[in-house]
């Protein structure tokens, strides 16, 4: 069998069950959460790690050293906001091919150092070696978290959540893979969006501590793959409203509302969280959100009791096919 | 300027410097050791990391897909086991090409899982994505240490040990990338030393209780190389006596004495502990430690007051010339 036949979930599911599945010690979380969990005193540390190779991830002459830098560390501290977690460090692997521009490389540092800097969290180690093929960019990030939030804590009866627009660095992403795609003033925009996500670390810090707010992820496969990691991890259901779903201004002004929808979707690399709150607590924390980051927290749909492993989108309350699948590495 | 002509040292030096020279808090010890340390209560947290590149690294056939998955492991834990620490976790990321085999992935799974298991280092968590070029690793490991050991230790008249054979890799790696050498009997041996080190943790973890070990690291780019480092880092000077050089029995059979030091010095991959120890304690340090590891800890040299940033190699008392040069991955 060829690894495509498999998929990534596949390949995980099999080696982590064939080699991995002894039980771990008290405290520790391995695979299938935003972040892993090793306890210590006086908090737990979280880590992740996020790997991008260059004409899978990202087209290098097309990103630009400086917003593959800053998005490189962004998208692994946005685990560490997904988990309510406060940054302490991380580590940066890169293979590059030795005809690779030291400017190209200055950027990439540069643009690394931005979200270092704002969040605290240094850059302690690394390894850099020549690369054969492209350019490949493995980023580990560590941090500590007294309340951290998992995937496995949705009840039914919770409202679906999430911080900000979707969708918009899908649209982004069908510029930068389609060169002929013509590109008018509002592609900029779009084109942004996908290169150069902001980490929400306060806000995943300001919602993990809340008791209230049970289960907490990032987005970056498209909620309607992600969010059945969190049906499958706290073992529930879930309905989405399509109406309900942010969209950005320029998304409504572009796109058609079904075109809109289907980037809100199955689009990823959003990078906004996705949480589920209990829906007596969900008018205090969303008044207190929208107080402290002068923005709503976009309820989405509600967790229900555990039916179907598929997600039922409703659009102006009628069920509505075709938004089911996110992005598998391997299969795309 | 092209990346080859700066060098793997010279980009960690002008990026570090350049974007991440910032003082780290209390405790903290970032780019320059086999691995940074984050302070925690009870012990500090050391974290390494490493990557390993197809045709760089690694040739996928040659390897095979158990040796890979042992050695990916086993190099990151030579780190922690450098700085004397206990694993507690590692990290596992593959960028794969889809026509990649299945079975050839359960291999690594297979191999990667038997230093896991043996050193109770789980794999908590990691990513797969799909690589457009060759097959990449990147591990990151976390260990514990409540004595750590760190490069900067060293102090002029310690004695420089290490703890096996040097040379071997480097000699099985010559059979690895040159398939026309022809292969007697003996070449397996020198070929398994290469694609399969042994972690040298529980050594590590034994030296780094003696306080009179100053400074501790691993051997991965041959003595020539890595003792620089620590030369460095200590401020101080070397002199290495290639006559005490511990080579394998098939070594000295196999290959003249200036060839075995050439690849004793220069070549890489031995994954022996390099250290130093205050003279006046080793014969008590090198008595345990025999008594204990069944084999002796080798005394290969001196530190001395800082002089030159070379190494003096001695050949039965008389200085040699010809074995200053460890591997760069980018001028290589």
């Amino acid at each position: 069998m060829k690894l495509k036949d498999l998929g990534e979930f596949g390949l995980i599911e099999r080696f982590s069950e064939k080699y991995f599945s002894e039980s771990l010690s008290d405290g520790f979380l391995g695979i299938g959460d935003d972040c892993a969990v090793i306890p210590a005193l006086g908090g737990d540390f979280l880590v992740s790690t996020d790997l991008l190779t260059e004409n899978v991830h990202f087209i290098k002459d097309e990103i630009g050293g400086e917003m593959l830098g800053k998005k490189s560390l962004a998208v692994n501290l946005s685990d560490l906001a997904a988990s309510g977690a406060t940054p302490v460090a991380s580590f940066l692997s890169i293979a590059i091919p030795p005809e690779t521009d030291t400017e190209f490389l200055d950027l990439f540092f540069k643009g690394y150092a931005f979200w270092s800097k704002k969040f605290n969290c240094p850059l302690l180690g690394g390894d850099t070696t020549k690369s054969a093929g492209g350019l490949t960019i493995n980023v580990t990030v560590i941090g500590k978290a007294k309340n951290k939030k998992l995937r496995s804590g949705a009840k039914p009866g919770d409202v679906i959540c999430v911080t900000g627009f979707l969708g918009d660095s899908a649209a982004g992403l069908e510029f930068v893979i389609d060169p002929k795609k013509k590109r008018d003033k509002n592609a900029e925009y779009f084109i942004s969006r996908h290169h150069n996500p902001e980490p929400r670390i306060s806000e995943g810090k300001f919602l993990a501590d809340f008791q209230s707010v049970h289960a907490m992820m990032d987005i970056s496969d498209g909620i309607s793959s992600d969010l059945k990691h969190i049906m499958k991890a706290s073992e529930v259901s879930a309905v989405v409203e399509l109406d309900k779903l942010p969209l950005s201004p320029l998304m409504t002004e572009c796109y058609s509302l079904r075109d809109a929808y289907s980037f809100a979707t199955s689009g990823g690399e959003d990078y906004e969280l996705l949480l589920t709150v209990d829906s007596k607590k969900f008018a205090e924390i969303s008044e207190k959100f929208e107080k402290k980051f002068s923005k709503p927290l976009y309820a989405i749909g509600t967790i229900t009791e555990k039916k179907s492993t598929e997600i039922v989108f409703l659009e102006n309350s009628f069920s509505v096919n075709g938004f089911s699948n996110g992005f598998d590495h391997f299969t795309a």
